[in-house]
């Protein structure tokens, strides 16, 4: 150790100090696209250069690199917004020159001049951070345009309408952004035009409106402000560059950070690039595309582009875009260009990528590139066929495929008989763009304050249905189930937030008409849909239906999915098993991928229905005699279930956990009883009826409830349950374990392979532990004797309550396997019950940022982690071999598993639907990636 | 480290091993009274011995080397018990040979012979373990005695009487101890010649009918063990060493040694020893006695003698005794000489001891000598009056006393005047001896089953009424809150029982007629007492009342008891703090010796009358102003509060936790207005009364019932409480806040001097912790600047959740001191909800053995313990100077109390009545005294 870290000390000082050079030099804050090699070497490896500036400068630069056509640009970096921000928004010393020198340098490449009527330069400003946020941080176009350049401009063009529209768009920008005017009196105005002249779109405004037009934003900015307009082009660029730095302390980009999981000090760096020009006419346009398409993963550009329109006419969803291979009917050699282009990137960056583009009277303009959001279903084959492309490694497509991914493949879909029902029916009400698969179902709310507020407060399910989002709404679409928006395309905001989150969405549903302030909408055929109704939308497909339909989860079919999982158990070293009550359950796990039953709660199997009867019978019985009867009856019914289970599961380790839950929980609910009690009293003495009669019916009520209320405890959660249980009326696990053992004999002499494990629960003390497992083994013995058949088994133990972790080397004693219940370790540690705090104080605390995280679903590492990891050091150091897993839910959340990982566990447990991810995720954990950054 | 370890081996390889020499030289297994020394030499120390010889067998011998009257005697070791238990019964090699030397020996030394009809030799042959067992091993006496013995002893006595009064008596003793017959043959015998003729007494009983009886005995003995007396006395003797050794693992022994805390695994030693008789006529006697009263302390030689009887008479409490004081009348020069011995052993021992002797023919013989057992004023005067002699130094006496004593010292005891009241009006029924002070309450019952099974299953409290008690009754004397014997002396086993588990007892009410068959007793008045009626003892006084007599608990002004405590406080380092929620528990408190306030439960003021119905409608308040308007009611209430206890404890700390409990706890019940509802909606549908009353009714009662159900949770315990209440609902805990620096402000301007201590309970996290406190340090600033006063003041927090520990040192970044709330940590860590399982499955637990302690009485070591370890360890590593302490009921509990100690706390915080026990527990952990060790 002393010398190992002797070596990495002086290895340390032998590396240059970046900041000493940094002072020698002063601080370079702005860099030019062809600059690049520069950033590098001063922010050190490709991630600093993100970090330095930010994801779009970055991809800028590389682009500019590899010589494809980027405007001329420079960027400011994010230690200059830093610097900005942490001196009380001032630039920090130097900045501006370097950013006049950078103009200066912009002018020369481009031979246009700031200011200069007849050959203006115009430039854009846009924020840039190191992970991609989008729509959550400012832009400001057209800098550069004043009354004098829009005069020169038209003069030069011959083209007033483009040249107003363009000043009307900076106007509008820079009162909002810059000076923080509200959008809606710019909105209010365009509106009017368009009303007077009787179009919908402001593409169809003639000149002379967007020359008026300009002259009112003028006045809005004025009177708003109360300061005018600059019209020094440099005034712009520096007011402009100092919002966009502000922005990064805005609420929307804060709230964002925050469900992203993005750090609050990075910063956002300035993007300033020459304008180019989408609008000048048929022969210009401007499009995004991807380079593989995102939704299902297929190897072909697809996007969207508009002729004659500005970049943010596409990702606004405003107006109807046209589909990318349209593209090479209206301009086959820019289309061939962009293909080419695309390959490029892709190559470089080994990676799909997500372009915008814009084309100046034919010419083909590269405006941003960066790694592309996609469905997980896209994210799956991407990964594979780049690994088949052999540009990335296996490990590398597994790295690449979040766990998040696979769960939301694994999504509800519509059941597809309800489906067709409901077509048939007329419920299928518009179909729309399928941008974010998979099945939701919710009432609907028409904003996302509301959405919120019904899915925290009430508890209800929603799905937002907007006529477009905006970043605003990122709140309601993380409440919601689902989106659906009337306007938007493809890559709309909505779009990307929604598969970003991996919420079911569909937007441009163009022929829903959504009246938000009469909290309805309106459907082509007139039928009209309120706030509260049911809706249930495919993201898969694209359709919308009035109503609740029936939803099933998928099996899995895919064959990229089935490589790629295929691919990740070859890395793992967690064992992946899952928890099944029933045989259809185990079935359907193992198809999944699992390796065996982790926790089998043989409870659920009483709570059926022609059992259940007999579980009460056998827990009101007053004598032991009749006790014994009433098991007689379950135990031919449990060894049924362990058969299935077992046969299911052949050559696989099935766990079965005895009985946990307190017994009343097999008996009618104590307050319904009470209350049929003190109604059959009163009308007792009312002389309501029959008195034979009603004395008949209260006595057996009264009896139910005496029994119910000698059970009753005050917090049952701490109670008489699981191994206490066992202890206090040890027929039942007897019984229990005598099914076990008859089911593991039959099993047998069928050939079936088996071991069953069998898990006593809530052990505190290895005592209780000593006790239980002798009573236990005793009974297992007889039946092993009694069939003359050999079975290999175990007893094992939950470890759910602190002490049983604390204690662990003592509890190992007795038990030969540990499975962490994280759920009751969890209650426990915290001192939280779980039913109750969800829906009250810890979701107030998730609220407020008391809590990060909630710890029933993702394990709380300083408390619960401390317990396991003591627990499993504990454990192993009494007893070397032994197995230990988690089949609490916290098995199936990959930053869980990661930390599961970490501390030595053999295997996790977790729903049989969860299986794909936990495989996932368990090979992330042992490619040593951080799964669990969020 | 190291090298103190390797001195310490080395150090143990110079030890002679003496093993080896044991072996070399054949294990000795037989020691002769005068061989002491050896014994000494071979076991090490005194305790060695004691270990070795049996406490009774180790003091035989010292007090033979102290040159007192012994009669001649050996001791079988406690070595070869335990080879003859492991050996499945039989003796060990050697020892039986060993034995016979011995015989030899004592025959050398009488000049009498086993088996001689002229000169017989006769030996008693008893159990004596290492520590005291009252009654609970076996003996037989006047072995040696056959028909031949018999009738020659009658022949040279010419007492013929006596000789078979001793033959009948070993007949009895042998038949019932060595083979296994019941004694109600036995006894029936003995009753039906009573009563042939006509008396109580078996004293009176005529040399022929004494013959008869053992003539009958003798087929008793023949008819049920199936096999006859055995004349050879070596073979009596052999049969009774073996029944002896075996007794160790009897029932009765065994459970004896759970209640006492004394290992399984030491086996007994056998004691023989020559008989001598003092039942040889008028110059004859018997006697025990303590050299000081051993219920007040007084230091003057107490005891009960009988003239012409044997020991058990004395022991067994079946004849009314002599008290010492008339000895000297009797005979004054055994008196003197009795007073003689007293001393020299109280100098010898240092300790009171309680001695057997027996007159035979005028000469006195000691029989047995032991430290004597007393009650909890005895002990601390004795203790104190003994280093006042300076037999022993203070920190001697403070070892002496145990906390149990100062506990029991500090009992409830019979109200002054409801004493009087009930004498006036004939309530007083008997009176009989005060064997073991303070008073208990209770149903009578009549049987050790009876009792154990009212005061567990049915949770009543009992008082145990016996004729006598035996040990098969101790079971039932732990279970009861007092003990009344009809029979029975001072050193009766009702007595000794009941005085070593602090149990009030009076014993000897001769008046009383206990009827066990009737189940109930007849007093001299002829009243008739039922089961399940009410008594009322006092153990101090020896008085029985009929009823439920109102008790107080006194006030400490023993001048002794006052003593020792300000020795102990000179020797502990654990401060003293009380539990105390109002200003007269804080002045008690500190009439205690409580050096400050670790608890006071501010939720406690809100529960008092006139306070409820506010505290109700401030929860039940639907706005914030309503509800400001209840808490501005109540802030003046509380800072009277505030006031008393800072006025109290003046220049003391004061430690106030804010509000913990969930609210639905001010609430009325919820199954009540359940009920009251259902029976209101009955009556409304059946038209039972006025339907707008009813209706009116209903809804208010609606009302209630919905604000309550909001609240209602599944596991309280676990619940919206503590800091986690405070952050959802901030008003209360600032309105506490007002009024703690109201009121400090107030009490500082009069010149209290004063530090108050806000404790936040429920923490699991230091984010909680950290909003709690900013809300609550920003209130009490706020009133500090009004009031322009300076109080200093600390924000800390409770450690009641396994997390709280877990994260201790983030937890200190934002406490400045802890208190461990221990009742809630034992709950979360072993997963109990103690309201629930004490009266369930914890008592079973504790019953079947599977919990060794209670958990919520004495802190669990190894799981709880674990945890407080970790929070002082982590606490302090962030916060040097941190400040800890426990205000869980376990800071009341001397082994509790002692693992504080070890642990590094800061003070102990407990009831105000058990401030004197912590002092005491305290000081014996710092003199590192094992107080702990049950």
């Amino acid at each position: 150790m002393t010398t190992r870290a002797r070596k990495t000390r002086s290895s340390a000082r032998r590396k240059p100090a970046p900041l000493a050079v940094r002072r020698e030099r002063g601080v370079k804050y702005v860099y030019l696209f062809d600059e690049a090699r520069l950033a590098g070497r001063a922010a050190g490896s490709r991630d600093g250069v993100r970090g330095l500036l930010g994801g779009k400068g970055a991809n800028l630069a590389e682009m500019a690199k590899l010589k494809l056509p980027v405007p001329p640009g420079f960027i400011v970096t994010t230690e200059a917004c830093k610097a900005f921000l942490a001196a009380g928004d001032r630039f920090p010393k130097g900045m501006w020159q370097q950013v006049l020198a950078a103009v200066d340098g912009l002018q020369r490449a481009t031979g246009r001049k700031f200011g200069d009527p007849d050959n203006p330069l115009l430039v854009s400003c846009r924020s840039g951070a190191k992970f991609s946020m989008p729509g959550m941080m400012d832009t400001v176009l057209n800098i550069g345009l004043n009354d004098d350049v829009a005069a020169g401009l038209t003069r030069a063009t011959g083209d007033e309408r483009f040249v107003f529209d363009a000043y009307r768009r900076l106007l509008q920008m820079y009162g909002t952004v810059v000076l923080g005017v509200p959008d809606e009196p710019f909105e209010r105005l365009l509106a009017e035009y368009r009303t007077r002249r009787g179009i919908w779109n402001d593409a169809e405004l003639p000149a002379e409106d967007l020359r008026a037009i300009t002259g009112e934003f003028k006045r809005v900015v004025e009177t708003q402000a109360r300061c005018p307009f600059p019209m020094d082009p440099l005034e712009q660029l520096q007011l402009a560059t100092m919002a966009v730095f502000r922005s990064w302390h805005g609420k929307r980009a804060h709230d964002y950070r925050r469900a992203a999981g993005i750090p609050h000090d990075l910063g956002t760096a300035v993007n300033i690039v020459t304008m180019v020009f989408g609008n000048l006419g048929a022969d210009s346009g401007t499009g995004v595309a991807t380079t593989r398409n995102v939704t299902t993963g297929e190897n072909r550009l697809e996007g969207d582009f508009l002729m004659n329109a500005q970049g943010e006419d596409v990702v606004a969803g405003t107006r109807l875009t046209l589909p990318i291979a349209e593209l090479a009917r209206a301009m086959p050699h820019v289309d061939r260009e962009l293909r080419r282009i695309a390959r490029v990137l892709e190559k470089h960056y080994r990676e799909v990528q997500d372009v915008e583009f814009t084309i100046e009277r034919g010419k083909l303009w590269m405006l941003q590139t960066r790694d592309a959001k996609r469905t997980a279903q896209a994210a799956i084959r991407i990964a594979v066929e780049l690994a088949g492309e052999k540009l990335i490694s296996k490990e590398e497509a597994v790295r690449r495929v979040a766990p998040e991914h696979v769960d939301y493949f694994l999504h509800p879909q519509l059941d597809a008989a309800a489906r067709t029902t409901a077509r048939d029916h007329g419920a299928l009400i518009a179909t729309g763009l399928n941008v974010s698969p998979g099945a939701a179902i919710g009432q609907i709310v028409f904003d996302a304050d509301t959405a919120e507020h019904w899915a925290q407060q009430l508890k209800k399910t929603v799905i937002l249905v907007r006529p477009e989002t905006k970043p605003d709404d990122v709140h309601g679409m993380l409440a919601a189930q689902g989106v659906v928006t009337s306007r938007g395309g493809r890559t709309s905001h909505a779009a990307l937030v929604a598969r970003q989150f991996g919420k079911p969405a569909v937007v441009g549903v163009l022929l829903l008409e959504v009246d938000v302030e009469r909290r309805q909408m309106r459907t082509a055929t007139g039928r009209v849909l309120k706030e509260g109704d049911w809706l249930s939308i495919d993201g898969t497909s694209g359709e919308v239906f009035a109503g609740e339909l029936k939803t099933v989860v998928p099996d899995v079919t895919d064959p990229y999915f089935t490589e790629l999982l295929s691919w990740a158990d070859r890395f793992r070293r967690l064992g992946v098993w899952a928890n099944a009550d029933y045989p259809r359950d185990a079935e359907r796990a193992r198809r999944f991928g699992a390796e065996g039953i982790g926790l089998c709660r043989t409870e659920h199997m009483f709570f059926e229905a022609e059992r259940l009867p007999i579980v009460q019978s056998m827990i009101l019985a007053s004598t032991a005699e009749e006790r014994a009867e009433h098991l007689a009856k379950l135990l031919p019914m449990q060894r049924a279930d362990f058969i299935g289970l077992f046969k299911a599961m052949d050559g696989l380790p099935v766990t079965i956990r005895l009985i946990d839950p307190p017994l009343h929980e097999f008996l009618p609910g104590r307050d319904g009883l009470q209350k049929a009690v003190t109604e059959l009293e009163t009308r007792v003495r009312l002389k309501d009826g029959d008195p034979a009669a009603l004395q008949v019916e209260l006595q057996s009520k009264r009896k139910m409830l005496d029994a119910v209320e000698a059970m009753h405890e005050q917090n049952p959660m701490l109670g008489l349950r699981g191994v206490r249980l066992g202890i206090h009326m040890p027929e039942i696990v007897r019984m229990q374990v005598r099914a076990i053992f008859e089911a593991a004999c039959a099993c047998a002499r069928q050939g079936v392979k088996l071991k069953p494990k069998i898990m006593i629960p809530l052990a505190a003390t290895s005592s209780e532990l000593e006790v239980g497992r002798a009573l236990l083994e005793d009974e297992a013995r007889t039946v092993l004797k009694e069939q003359g058949v050999k079975v290999p088994y175990q007893f094992g133990t939950m470890i759910e309550v602190p002490r049983a972790a604390l204690v662990a080397d003592h509890i190992a004693e007795f038990a030969e396997f540990f499975s962490f219940g994280t759920n009751d370790l969890t209650q426990t540690t915290f001192g939280i019950s779980r039913d109750d705090a969800e829906t009250g104080f810890l979701s107030e605390y998730l609220q407020k940022g008391i809590l990060v995280q909630n710890p029933f679903a993702i394990i709380d590492r300083s408390g619960v982690g401390y317990l396991m990891e003591l627990g499993v050091k504990l454990g192993r150091k009494r007893r070397k071999n032994l197995e230990i897993g988690i089949c609490g839910e916290h098995g199936g959340d990959p930053a869980s598993i990661a930390f599961c990982h970490q501390i030595g566990l053999d295997y996790v447990s977790c729903s049989p639907f969860r299986v794909p991810v936990a495989r996932l995720a368990a090979a992330h954990a042992a490619l040593g990636e951080m799964t669990d950054q969020r």
